[in-house]
């Protein structure tokens, strides 16, 4: 378990003292790696329009905050996703990324990058054919809904035999039986991936049911593979759920600044990082993103926790409807948005 | 424990059908009651200015949502806090409730009013001769810091005397010591109070830290008194601090509409009663009344969650300049404001 701090005092600023991984009298568990999605589920938001400035900002500062991984973008489709309406942020291409991120490095930097796929034809991913050992990513994150899970065990085996790392995000999962969630689960377990994610797409969970879910995820993924958790925060409940699974195991967590992310968000980093004992990770550099880069933000785009994606999140329900909603002439109309969700319920 | 809810079907809606409390099929627990301390916390943000319609709205709402207990303010000392400066829901003179709240009659409508005194010098408590049985307020919660645990003692005493129920709210026990937090607990639990609250004022503690509190909590108060939960959203993490003192057994909450309330604000009402199974709780009336009369308060004052309070939260300190930094030039000067934090720490 994680260092339990003592409530009774300030939290110690972390040492620039380099702490050994190994170290007996080690407080925190060093195996905990933050994958930062900002630009990934933030392109939700955006349609993954970013700046090259943007993308290199937060690169640097994934790099000064000591953050593991940093999901560049989707890796979709331009027949599924055109441009100009979707930003190159959607699809990842490789000059892209060596254009903001040069020769990046991740063995020397510590940073590995990140690129998720989506199954059911978002993704042309057969055509994907630059091995790991040439491209900047050194992850590929499968992402499908549970009834997709047959192509996703596809993509995974095609993603390491190019020599990527993989995780499996089922989405959705609180719509989903848990007889229909374990089989899928065990198929995935029979993949080589190293990491199944559990993802609550909808933001409709609250720490009972983590509990449960990271339970089951751990029971699939055994000893060889890591459990990962990837919130939305309809509930303001992100942070919370990210702690609970991490409480209970998981080595795996999903941030981005200032939560931004589809609908009501993700959860926020600087939350997680300043809640993380490791000294490795630093919140100054986060902080100064998110007042430079995000701030600018919020003016044209609406994300964070409002009573419409709560809606939304309370009654398990895509947050589509929130989302227009709020990108509508009447954002602040809850009482009509609630009716109109709770109408056939 | 609370119903725990299936997390793979929406919630049903609350049923207009009136439930006895006792029947043997009931998945809720019907002692969980809930305060609403908008008007008493968010005064801490305007300075107790609201108008009678703002306070007769929020009291419609709390009859119409199920709330069972309303508090309408402090009832502290002119002297040491002047009109016009402060408002009267500062003071909680008995015609100004009279004036907005009528012949108000607990029994009948099943919702307790309450005011919150101070130890301390803050109120003039011993000049209070009003006894219950004329005042519109059954509840009389008193505040103190753990070194006022004395003078508390005799409040409770004095209160009792005059026939109100009461509670004991020891504040910022983030800050306080273990020993010395249980040597306060212990004489409390001497007093005829009723609930004993966990109160998280620096929003400082974390689901591990709350669960600590919460047993320290219930040792204390042993099988003849409540335990409460007051949190802030400081980490955002109030109302999962809130469900998590509940799943533990608390039977007492406190709520602010929208969160409304010192710095980031306290637990969001329409978070906890969309949360409870207890299908008296209602959350349109909620959501009609933020929209109604909590949004347009948005544009003068600041609360709920931002980098700045989240600050003073993680550090364990007062929220006192985060709000300065907040009502100031700069608001946004995130890194700054972490620099000036953590500059002794």
């Amino acid at each position: 378990m994680r260092f339990l701090c003592d409530n009774t005092g300030p939290i110690t600023p972390a040492t620039e003292k380099p702490v050994p991984d190994n170290a007996p009298w080690i407080t925190y568990r060093p195996e905990i790696k933050v994958l930062d999605c900002t630009l990934r589920d933030g392109g939700l938001v955006t349609n993954s329009h970013f700046s090259d400035d943007f993308a290199k900002a937060l690169y640097d500062t994934c790099l000064e905050a000591g953050i593991d991984m940093m999901e560049v973008g989707y890796r979709n489709s331009p027949d599924a996703f055109p441009e100009p309406k979707y930003g190159k942020w959607r699809h990842s291409r490789e000059e892209d990324l060596r254009r903001v991120f040069g020769d990046h490095d991740a063995a020397r930097t510590g940073l590995t990058l990140s690129a998720m796929v989506d199954a059911g034809g978002k993704s042309d991913w057969r055509k994907h054919d630059v091995p790991a050992s040439e491209s900047v990513l050194g992850l590929m994150r499968v992402a499908c809904y549970v009834h997709q899970i047959s192509e996703a065990v596809e993509m995974v085996h095609h993603y390491h035999e190019l020599g990527y790392e993989t995780t499996i995000n089922v989405m959705a999962i609180s719509i989903v039986g848990s007889a229909e969630l374990a089989q899928a689960l065990e198929v995935a377990a029979r993949t080589p991936t190293g990491t199944l994610v559990v993802v609550d797409s909808f933001g409709n969970l609250y720490r009972e049911q983590v509990d449960q879910l990271v339970q089951l995820y751990q029971a699939a993924a055994g000893d060889g593979r890591h459990v990962g958790i990837h919130a939305h925060n309809n509930l303001q409940l992100a942070f919370a759920n990210t702690i609970e699974a991490i409480i209970l195991g998981c080595n795996r967590a999903d941030a981005s600044m200032m939560g931004l992310g589809r609908g009501a968000g993700n959860c926020p980093m600087e939350l997680l990082l300043g809640w993380l004992r490791n000294p490795k990770f630093k919140l100054r550099p986060v902080l100064k993103f998110i007042q430079e880069q995000i701030l600018p933000l919020r003016a044209r785009y609406d994300w964070g926790p409002s009573a419409p994606y709560y809606i939304t999140g309370l009654y398990n329900q895509h947050p589509r409807a929130a989302i227009a909603m709020r990108e509508g002439p009447a954002p602040d109309e809850y009482v009509e948005f609630y009716d109109s969700t709770t109408a056939e319920l």
